[in-house]
């Protein structure tokens, strides 16, 4: 495979762990970041301190604070905004993006007022068919890719062709394995609403349940996201692959999960705000939850477990009777709530 | 709904909890054991001190070294014997059981030299229909359900009214919840194999490859084992459920999993035997991966991570060229991998 121009937008922890990827691979990177410190310490000292220390860039990844330098030559460009931020970037770059340039993207999150997906917010600012956008998701941290430690990621597109160019790009023997999707939805809901569950598994181990509630709640939660996901036009069988399962086991088993972390200051009592303040930072299950709650609504999808923290974190319920509510429900059959995310198309063939 | 007698063979820690729980609930339990000094402990001191410490056992629970005293007034009788020991133990128990009892298991496995299902060899031993049997599953461990911790488990039996009388016997609103699913078959294999992931996934952890390896090894070995769990006529929708993916979690992130622990000693370059010596006791994940290779042939279903996984175990392959085997394969359509398992009766409908 020839070697290709990429620009990276922009220069976060896992921005520049994906640009080290596509440098390793051979690939040369425009890394853009509005901060020109920034800019000089990875092009000079080959390093990116705040968001990602320890990692060494290499010679195949240069920095810049030029979108348009950063875009012009590209023949692809991966966006790793933050999600309230993808839309205005997006807008900046449009106009110098080549036409011909494959567009990727690896940000988990909804646009926070209209609930819309990251390649649809893609789509719309870069004039582009939503088809062809690619995303780029699975169980990967950061830290663990730049030191090279095996990952394995999932690439979706609806153009199986355009996730089959992005798979080229970013696999390698050594470390990173990449999986094709052609279920973008999917892959991009599962993302973005896997951080209600970390938040649930937090409060239950905040709550000292232990790791039967803790599994369970997972897996129950996988299952309601899962039916979330099929009324919004996913595969339901995405939730089972790496962007589904792959990404909530590194998620809920990590401590260092800021959601996780959330939910178990939420099960010692402390009030929504307190936590939010102890954190100093997004916590995003939070966010999501909300989002959630109105998706529900919208598309008449059950969601208990979703139901009972937007109780939690909205209005006042105690985490204990949280549990309660959903240990006391009338007796269910498993594979009728599984299945009933089945009656999609994915599942007709 | 009326209290019932019910017999449980044998008083390991799992059978001792589940008597507990079916007393909790107001039922009768007559608790086997062949060990008199074990019936005397119960009888007597209300404990189990050697298989679970620390559980006081109600009135509710009696304890006798006669099979046909356990059997012979049962409404249902609970087996949870060892795989190796369920036929013998059923065997001894048929005559005695009432042709109107319920039938459900408890037990994680497949009969080593036929690799029958557990619900096949009790059919067989009883001269039932393997229809009426009901098979209880899930993520529980046995010290979690005597501490009354939230516990969530799914009872499966391909006549779903005998599922649902089993959840009535078991379902609680204080910590014990049960849900039904019809599928027997996907429900038993999926207890029975996951330990081969807990092997996969010590190793993993062993050779220091950190999380993302972890849950993509706990992932794609989902995916591999509801393949074969479709391929011998099970729902892959129910590897997604309690007894799939939630056991999985509590077995693969709980150091103390044998199976776990088994496959960090691995990681670290001692040979099987040696494992096996250290450990003193049965690693169930060596022998079902052994089994599972067979049956990967016989129903031909390709097996990535179990295939490597025999070589370490029984071909001498080390264990970092297993996981550069598993990394370098050629690139893959990761929906393609888990639709094809889903090309069964279940997801016809």
């Amino acid at each position: 495979m020839a070697y290709k121009k990429i620009a990276v937008i922009v220069a976060g922890s896992w921005g520049t762990a994906l640009s080290r990827v596509l440098a390793d691979n051979g690939h040369q990177v425009k890394l853009w970041t509005r901060n020109p410190v920034q800019a000089d310490e990875i092009n000079n000292e080959r390093r990116n301190g705040k968001f990602l220390p320890g990692a060494v860039l290499p010679k195949g990844i240069t920095a810049t604070t030029d979108i348009s330098d950063a875009v012009k030559d590209a023949e692809a460009v991966l966006f790793v905004a933050p999600s309230s931020a993808m839309r205005e970037v997006a807008r900046q770059a449009s106009s110098y993006i080549r036409k011909d340039a494959l567009i990727i993207h690896a940000t988990k999150g909804f646009e926070s007022d209209t609930l819309k997906r990251m390649s649809t917010v893609l789509a719309e600012e870069l004039a582009r068919p939503e088809d062809e956008v690619v995303v780029l998701s699975g169980p990967s941290h950061a830290e663990e890719v730049v030191d090279r430690h095996p990952t394995t990621i999932v690439v979706a597109s609806k153009e199986i062709g355009c996730a089959e160019t992005a798979q080229d790009l970013f696999m390698n023997d050594a470390y990173f394995r990449v999986y094709t999707n052609p279920d973008l939805i999917g892959v991009e809901t599962a993302g973005a609403i896997k951080n209600i569950i970390a938040l649930g598994a937090g409060l239950s181990d905040g709550l000292g349940f232990g790791d039967n509630a803790k599994a369970a709640l997972i897996t129950r939660g996988l299952a309601e996201i899962a039916r979330l996901g099929a009324a919004m036009g996913a595969n339901p069988l995405t939730f089972a692959g790496l962007a589904g399962v792959g990404d909530l086991i590194v998620t809920c088993t990590s401590q260092h999960s800021r959601n996780w972390r959330a939910g178990s200051m939420l099960a010692q009592g402390l009030p929504l705000t307190d936590v939010l303040e102890r954190m100093g930072m997004v916590v995003e299950g939070v966010r999501t939850t909300k989002s959630a709650h109105v998706l529900a609504a919208r598309h008449n999808v059950e969601m208990p477990i979703t139901d009972q923290l937007y109780a939690v974190l909205f209005e006042g319920l105690s985490p204990d009777k949280a549990v309660g509510a959903l240990m006391g429900r009338v007796r269910t059959h498993e594979i009728e709530e599984i299945a009933s995310a089945s009656r999609n198309k994915w599942l007709k063939g």
